[in-house]
């Protein structure tokens, strides 16, 4: 297939044509650190599921519930098994959306949780994102195509509905596995023009796309990338009050879908 | 669990009690490249398995056979579908790891591809590694512990036996998902003291331990990082001959396999 920069808008048809007929029925929420889970778990009274389908040994917890018809599952990676802290980035992100996809099938995934933002595009602490498209900022294959493949720039899946009735910002948001921004990292993120950066996004946009599910992302902002405090200091300061707002705005967004089919979105 | 830095002997032990008292009846292969598998599928004479278990419309290939009473998988992550280069990378390899052994139950996996290599350290192109120790070294997360989670060093499954039986140099495996190396790159990979640079390794390692699957890693060297000539031309250019190579390696490491207990390795 050609290489493109925007994403597949067959395949993006193709997913709506599955669930197009129906009120969505089944979401899956994607959140990687336990802090930004409980808030929703809370919320909606979800509950962990003992019987899940992941294999033996796993730590990741599946939780879920019902609100408005909807069925609402909650996949958080867990604890990482050897160093106890909750299992962020890319390859946790990949594996639970992978295997809670074939497990749950969802109609609609949403990937929240907090991001790094750039008040140069317009980002504030607190701010909540619904992300237009996807990217990678610390993929560099410079080899003819494998540079695209890197980056992995994806639009997800529209919803201009949504957008305009949570009054949410919409910016391009880029992802890589680490917390703090390389001077390397840091010109792939202009290049993929990032208002919001995190540890995961990216990785969950492929693996939705791989399986034919769309899905949303909604990203608030912990730290300002460029500002004046260390990111992780700034990040660990703002974490609790941030992921209230998350929560709110995941509850708009879920009282949003109820009773809507995916075109409506 | 208290942090650690040299893997889990309890998680190995785990392993191994679960199959050391038998021969090694199945072994998975884990290539991230088309030009490193096909001397494998060849030399075996591998079919591609058109029932895979994997889900549809995923672009990874399961081809199998058998040899000396062994059964032979070897999966490789397919051309990407959007760009139509091979799926490099820690993402697509966690995926199809994950997937393959869900699907395959293997007793052991063998990551085997080409790598980066530090003269410093000893490497010259056309060597082959088996490694002692993995780690990744584009995963920077500067909060105590979450450093020590990025980072993910992790032991091998340790083979002796056919390190000296196949007289490999050994040494250790730094993983990322850039092909080139930026400073901060070159910093963690210092740290992590790899004598071998891959963009799969660690992620694989991850996942076998994850689901308990002991696994070794068997890296040729196609470049000199720390050499003069950049690393993608010098790449390109010993591919095809180290692929080579690495297929003779590979071919020695599952005939030593065949008829051993794992501990026999």
């Amino acid at each position: 297939m050609a290489p493109h920069g925007e994403g597949s808008d067959a395949s993006v048809e193709a997913m709506v044509a599955q669930v197009e007929k129906h009120p969505i029925s089944s979401i899956l929420i994607i959140i990687a650190m336990q802090t930004e889970a409980l808030p929703v778990v809370n919320k909606f009274q979800l509950i962990e599921n003992p019987h899940s389908s992941f294999p033996k040994g796993v730590p990741w917890i599946h939780y879920h519930g019902a609100y408005k018809d909807i069925i609402i599952n909650l996949v958080w990676p867990g604890k990482d098994l050897t160093f106890g802290v909750d299992s962020v980035g890319t390859i946790s992100a990949s594996l639970v959306t992978y295997a809670s996809i074939q497990a749950l099938q969802p109609d609609l995934i949403i990937n929240a949780g907090t991001a790094g933002g750039f008040k140069e595009k317009g980002a504030a602490i607190g701010d909540v994102f619904l992300v237009s498209h996807v990217a990678f900022h610390d993929r560099r294959i410079p080899i003819p195509v494998f540079d695209l493949y890197g980056v992995g720039l994806r639009q997800t899946y529209s919803t201009p509905n949504l957008l305009k009735a949570l009054n949410l910002k919409t910016g391009k948001l880029s992802t890589g596995d680490s917390l703090d921004m390389s001077p390397h990292d840091e010109a792939s993120i202009a290049a993929n023009d990032a208002t919001v950066k995190d540890m995961e996004g990216a990785a969950v946009a492929y693996v939705a796309e791989l399986l034919k599910v769309p899905a949303i992302f909604v990203k608030a902002v912990t730290d300002i990338v460029d500002g004046e405090k260390p990111t992780a200091e700034e990040f660990l300061q703002n974490l609790a009050a941030v992921t209230a707002t998350l929560e709110e705005v995941v509850t708009q967004v879920i009282d949003f879908i109820g009773g809507k089919c995916l075109p409506e979105l």
